[in-house]
């Protein structure tokens, strides 16, 4: 997770850039961003690829970024630890190439939220220790964070990874989200590493490829908003509100009747826009999305109101995904040991 | 913690009642609400009555209710403690009196912001059972929730309490505040005891004196804060923000200097009112705060976006407030020894 | 677990008793000892019964005792859950006349061998509280120990079935054992309740059917030791191992291939007596077993030495067997509901 | 602590070195093993050292270890805490020389008895990552165990201290006793780093000066025994019993009086020796000490029933024992800071 995690617009997540949530996959050689959206098991899997030219249009690694969401039903579990397997897979092209796979559970396993990483690694069994191990073989290890540490996790990563040399990398860390409704929802994975402070002015080295010498996995599922994403989130869900009102308003079955008003789902609702929105919420209302969400931001920073919060049920959420993530890994080194 | 969390307007403190924060403490005839607000061990303490009238006027219980912030800096500890056990002192009058002292510690264990009134168990030492024992002597317990033991927390309570004839009965719970800034910061105690569900339509037995049979003391502190309340709060700071901007732009010095706006603290400032703010938040920012947060809620509760958070921080957070707690009680049952 | 734990003697399981160790089945009517082996889905289970003549002639309660063993073995999970289930349709006789159940988990949270209890609350899915609800219905009861609440444990159960009325209570305890080989692996239920320090000086009152006024299964597993028991254990299986050696020495391969002594396994073999416990271990070996095990209790606890000890895996096994007691008494509703 | 934990004969203490037992300080030259016995805050401190002609004669690394026990008395802490500074100055020699300080919490942190090195991490106040730091500053690192990581413990350190480049590295680690009064007792701190698997036929490397290329000093405290401790501690304790019985008994007051025999505190008592061993103990008790221990392990290992055990206060101990050590390390750091 974000070591500053104030910083103005941080998310985790690309599927909150504006350019990808904009993008259309026909245009995407100006962009350098290219979306395309697949089912995988049933599930709507958004696969966003990111170029060297779309890296320098974003504070996004250049890649490939797989995304999907959890839905509320249970029974999902199945479908979705094939969906993780399969991104997997995706994201490596040639699972049968790597034959000593190291897990890495970022964050802090004394803070709930954060402990996602952590957590992940109880549930996995490793078989990189035993005399006759299967192939992808399996390691584990938990840098922890640098307040407890005092040192940088990403050196703590390359010291192992020096002397234990695996062939491939899977980090698994807690993000943020720009919108509530991703938290504990959104399973993103990339080939790109992980950025430690992301977004924040202070650059820190990014735990990739490159620095790493080994191919890398990032499993990421944002656990924490800030209060900023919290308001503009609810700003945003009542214009859509009103909106899709003042068109129930107008139905003729309402005009005749005058019952209470049944808005409904606001799903495929568009906020207000232009007038509406200046009537609704004045100038305020006037400005972009971006700049509404600029100006949240800066007013509560200013105030030190900026709180990250965590749903109530985190405590339990926390485990069902760590558990989620270890069935994933079990099911792509299945799967990658079938093809060696 | 309240069982309906959604529940419109529902807060566990006193201080957040419309009525107490706009009652003036001379017209509390007709109010039947008496605020005083005194300063115990330098800490201010807001020290409200509630009369039988006041009950019907609100939807709180008769009786005395002190609350307290808790301040940003280190080293405040000890006051704290001082200020806690005295305000216990202040409820029971006569502390001499309670030979048999039970605690017990509501909420879930294994939910973080909910586990408030288990933990303080674990920090305090019992006396009850040994056979030398002090006056007051000291017994606990945990009655965990419904949702983990499938039986009223208040029959289970009841049963322990008839079995066991404390003389002095101590409801620890997690609270839910609407305002950001209270949570894991104001401590509630009073002598009205708990109402499982206050605010909620299901009316639910009071954990109090006349059911119980013994004097009761209730602390808590909130912990979660929902959405709305986020929400509610961030739109608040900003309407003051811009108040406090306009001001600051019309001082002479920035007109000259044309530099970076500084605002400053807002604490004292009050948010826009009339055309001030219909121009910067329209129709929703002419609507009575009260109405506005109806509205927040009544959007959010409709889209099912209501999530209930909590910090980030709450890890640590709730074992600093067990141990402030379990020392306030030890602090009051040393000064209640002194006067037997 | 017994409060007083270096209690000469101590055992809480039946099978433990020499009563029960030599007691034939047909001279049962003097002993007033009735020991049944059956074998249910393929586990021997030792069922006792202890008459009223046998309460007298032993320190044991008058009731039936049921008994099994896990095995080392994966897999056997299924097996285990269903004898339990069985054992406890078999201990209440009719299940479908009780239809509302409490299971009270004994035993402290904080200390891992004595968590047993209250864990396998954490694993029971309750109904009580659901508007509608199965028959029988199910609710839990952490009361905790007397240390951490300074309350009788019995007061605290005796006050929560008043006040919330259950057909059947169902207790689960940890237990010490007086062999090694029981720890965390001998399951016993029966319906005589629980005697809080049973075979301890100091007489507490029961815990059952008489005091609470409903049928009580009780379920436990030892999970700790004492010193006594560990060398004891040790003692005889070094008699028998000696036993085995003279013979396997005697046998004319040993003789004539003179080659390392291979004593194997000493299940069926018996300790040394007579002329032979008496040459190697002296005056110690001439000793009775009970006189033996009286002795180095005697000289242990006088020197203060008398350690009580649990496994160095504790922390996996208890979490294992708190989950297989639930997965019992699950199981056990469903059958009773079926029956309803 | 060792992998395979039932190693004969294994000790992680050089105290329970016979050698070291045995030991006159005269003869050191020949030994290579030098005993001196010291009094530090009051505290009686052992001071071995082994040589490289000692580490022939033995199978401990040469290098200086020093060993101390905690007693009963509540409120030595501090002086404990001092002892633990003081002893780590002295196997340093010029803590102003060591600017970065690592220290490495070896073990399992989810299983009770072997997480002394993990909790002590969470006691300890991290400045390595500040950006004006202490000198000397503090860092920490967990590397988890084998059966979780699937990794050798002491490449995960080698590859951190290579990246990260401490000038001192401090280990601690879980001990086995081979005496039960030493468990959660007795505190070893050394400047030959740790063996994993000591003692035991397979050799892995050791984690030490020469390995890491950074001073080493390791801390341990024992906090498990096996079933072939338990057993020969009490056969010994029963053994001087015996012979302290003996004397009693021929003592005229106990002629006189023949009342009930009060054998008393045996610590200064000798086992039996010679016939009357023979008398009380058979065979068995003519065989040396070593030899006795030799067969019980023999016997309790061929037949699978030599168990690995700890103290049921386990969870409270090792509690104190990491605060206890981080207060240690903390106090050597601050002596340390005032000599640079």
């Amino acid at each position: 997770m974000n070591q500053d995690e104030t910083a103005l617009f941080s998310s985790d997540l690309v599927l909150e850039m504006e350019d990808v949530i904009n993008v259309s996959s026909l245009k995407h050689k100006e962009t350098g961003i290219k979306v395309d959206n697949v089912v995988i098991e049933g599930i709507p899997v958004s696969d966003v690829t990111i170029t060297d030219q779309g890296e320098k249009n974003t504070n996004k690694k250049a890649g490939r970024y797989l995304s999907f969401h959890l839905a509320d039903s249970d029974g999902e579990k199945k479908n979705v630890v094939q969906v993780i397997s399969h991104a997997m897979t995706s994201l490596v092209e040639s699972p049968e190439r790597y034959k000593k796979i190291l897990v890495v559970g970022l964050g802090n396993a004394r803070v709930t939220p954060d402990a996602l990483g952590p957590g992940v690694i109880n549930y996995l069994n490793v078989t990189e220790h035993l005399d006759v191990k299967p192939t992808p073989s399996l390691s584990t290890f938990v840098p922890g964070v640098m307040g407890v540490t005092g040192l940088e996790t990403e050196a703590l990563i390359k010291g192992v990874v020096k002397e234990t040399k695996p062939e491939l990398v899977i980090l698994i860390d807690a993000l943020k989200a720009r919108h509530v409704e991703r938290v504990n929802r959104t399973i993103q994975l990339s080939n790109t590493g992980i950025q430690p402070g992301s977004g924040v002015g202070q650059k820190r080295q990014s735990i990739d490829q490159a620095y790493l010498g080994v191919p890398v996995i990032s499993m990421g599922i944002p656990t924490v908003v800030d209060a900023v994403t919290v308001t503009y989130d609810a700003m945003t869900v009542m214009s859509k509100y009103f909106n899709k009102a003042q068109e129930a308003l107008r139905a003729p079955k309402q005009r005749l009747f005058q019952g209470v008003l049944h808005v409904g789902d606001i799903e495929e609702t568009e906020p207000l826009t232009g007038s509406e929105a200046n009537k609704y919420f004045g100038l305020f209302g006037s400005l972009s999305t971006d700049d509404q969400r600029h100006l949240i931001n800066e007013v509560l920073t200013d105030e030190g109101r900026n709180l990250i919060v965590t749903p109530k049920s985190i405590d339990d959420d926390i485990h069902y995904l760590q558990q989620l993530l270890a069935k994933g890994i079990h099911d792509y080194i299945e799967n990658a040991a079938n093809k060696v």
